[in-house]
């Protein structure tokens, strides 16, 4: 079944509002094995609304335009709806009825200019709208059956769960199933990732699992989009590809599906008592502001130190002057390490210092960057170099400080060649 | 002018990711007095691409396509635009050198897949891409010209401001100069900003300047679009417009145009040689991430504390632990600041400490905000109560933080009532 969205008004058009009713309704739609192939995003103008639905009509089953039920001048769903379909429009009673009630049960009149969110379609069936005045409908417009939907997100995803998609899933015939598989990655690039994987489609049969990937530096995200008659048949065919990548991927992959990097950090420390002192410099409170608010964290970030000269570290971990002051090494970092931990009475240090380059902001600015993670019975050591300017200089660091801090806590070896370090 | 976007990807289309880019794209252009008729959204499937250039191309007179431009087997768009224009695909051999010299200044070698990055259609115009591999062009499709742009934002962004929109104000034909002056608030709803500032547009002649706003919470951003036949006019028009704005808003403006909070505060501190120690708990490293990495911010920012548990400040800061056990009081704020401020020798102390509800998340979980700056004369203090979720609140703290200090370096009074808080 071919489905199409279509969401209209100026806010949307215009930028002025982020369209999250679009990917709310994709979404959705996904999760129970049905797809949207085509989205269209017009203005409160009368042609350009006739000429979406007149288009989308000729290419689709369905229909889901959202937005322009309301009662103001600018709302044109309804009129344009009758007039795509050729038949007119007529004063529903039982939604104005129903409307009345909704106002006066709120002790107030309602306005005149509602009475217009009851004007339907002569062939439109009404689709309840429980939580507001704008009044649901579906109508045949060309080949296509048309949902009409409110925008006030609350309305719409009542009206989406509750009415639009058990009449989608009626109509779609073939009940496949689709799943989604989500793998998140630090350090290998996505072409490295895309070359790791070739081939792992293969293991599942008839092109039922399809590869995607999502780059977001420093992260990125390995998609396997599964497709069967139900979840027993997807997990089935999901299971070789998905161990397959695991094994290639191995330690790289951080988390999974709706897991972060932080997240996956906070529960290996939750789960083995681990508190957690934090020193950074450069990153500048950016690590700390990836784990220190989430709920949970209150019982394991324990203390966390931000400067931006290192001499600082003298003072506020008693650290001697002298190897402060020169270039950084192990040693040094290590000390850091040892010494924030045991000033906080935290099991765990982490120290992510940076060494950056002298000069101007260019694209081939570098950092180097220390990192160092301390228990009470050892002490692991990382160093890398990264390029690329000053914020991926920021960002590669945060991400490799909590990455080294999650390996660390999985037992896994915290040093490991990534793409965009130069050693 | 007629325009269109069209946004490429299964990510966007199945609503994996909220479309960012077109609400950015969309109001660049509206910021230039350019306005877009038409949305689509389609995914990374060949049939799907190629109708949708097919039909942009018989409608617009430009075309802004983003995303799919990378390196794998589902980047389709220089292949399609090449086939919507019947032109064959060619290696651009400067822009293969560039990528090759992009990876070998990261002390990498280029992936073999990458030079997919450089087949162009045959009649593309290079747009050039200085942060990344994705290659933009421009080239003429039916009737229009279709500009291609890199799906990763930054990348975009940058590309959408230096190279598409002067491209496309050149072809706008109407010379008129188009101006944005842009201020931004904190503290204050949009729906009272927009009363504060009524009649305001009318101070210029003949609807030249448009008011318009931008609500990113916890900042508002007011915008002027001025136009006018050369920026001598756009200036004389904007002139007493702006002297009103600034009048009506008076303190709650704290930056302008391309200024940022974080920015006018660290230029007021290098100005006033002032040096920061922090303090921070629930916002946790929040407020040292908005300034500490800035370029200047090193001979400002002295020392940034995160804790969670106020009790470590006993240690920290050698506090007594029964003030720091108890309820929060303004005392003990200001004790904090003073000591906070001693301790790392520096001329100022902000310190934002954070009471939370109890309890889950929920929309009216709030807090409670201690806000004190210290300096070696005297002392300021804030206190306010925000509502709306642990990330409301957080977000709420950190701009509630950063305002006060830079309220407090321009001899501004800290305290003045906002919007947002409960009393």
């Amino acid at each position: 079944m071919r489905i199409e969205i279509i969401c209209t008004g100026d806010e949307v058009l215009t930028g002025k509002i982020v369209n999250t009713n679009f990917s709310y309704m994709s979404q959705k739609l996904e999760d129970v094995g049905l797809s949207v192939h085509w989205g269209t995003t017009v203005g409160d103008d009368r042609e350009s609304l006739l000429q979406a639905f007149q288009l989308a009509s000729q290419r689709a089953d369905a229909v889901i335009v959202n937005g322009g039920l309301g009662p103001t001048v600018d709302d044109l769903s309804q009129e344009v709806a009758a007039q795509a379909a050729g038949v007119d429009l007529v004063l529903n009673e039982e939604w104005l009825a129903k409307m009345e009630d909704f106002f006066s049960k709120r002790s107030r009149i309602m306005p005149p200019n509602n009475r217009k969110q009851a004007m339907l379609p002569a062939t439109a069936e009404v689709i309840d709208n429980p939580i507001g005045t704008a009044c649901g409908f579906a109508m045949d417009i060309g080949r296509a059956r048309f949902f009409f939907t409110p925008g006030v997100p609350r309305e719409l995803h009542r009206m989406l769960e509750q009415q639009v998609i058990p009449r989608l899933l009626a109509r779609s015939g073939a009940p496949t199933t689709i799943f989604l598989k989500r793998f998140h990655s630090y350090g290998l690039g996505e072409s490295h990732v895309d070359a790791l994987l070739s081939g792992v489609e293969e293991l599942a049969p008839d092109g039922s699992v399809k590869l995607g990937f999502r780059a977001h530096y420093p992260q990125l995200e390995t998609k396997l989009v599964v497709r069967g008659t139900d979840m027993d048949e997807v997990r089935r065919k999901l299971q070789p590809v998905q161990t397959e990548v695991r094994k290639r991927l191995g330690n790289f992959i951080m988390a999974e599906d709706d897991q972060t990097l932080e997240g996956v950090v906070l529960a290996a420390s939750t789960e083995q008592q681990a508190t957690l002192a934090l020193v950074e410099t450069f990153t500048s409170g950016h690590i700390a502001a990836r784990i220190g608010h989430l709920p949970g964290a209150e019982h394991v970030f324990r203390r966390g130190i931000v400067v931006r000269d290192r001499a600082e570290l003298h003072d506020v971990l008693g650290l001697p002057r002298v190897a402060l002051a020169g270039e950084l090494d192990q040693e040094t970092t290590e000390a850091v390490a040892r010494a924030a931990r045991t000033r906080a009475g935290a099991t765990h240090a982490l120290v992510v210092l940076i060494d950056l380059d002298a000069g101007a902001d260019r694209i081939d600015f570098g950092g180097t960057i220390w990192i160092a993670i301390a228990t009470g019975e050892k002490v692991a050591f990382r160093r890398s170099r990264i390029l690329g300017g000053r914020d991926w200089v920021r960002l590669g660091a945060v991400e490799l400080g909590l990455d080294c801090f999650r390996r660390f806590l999985q037992d896994l070896p915290v040093v490991e060649r990534i793409d965009f370090e130069k050693t």
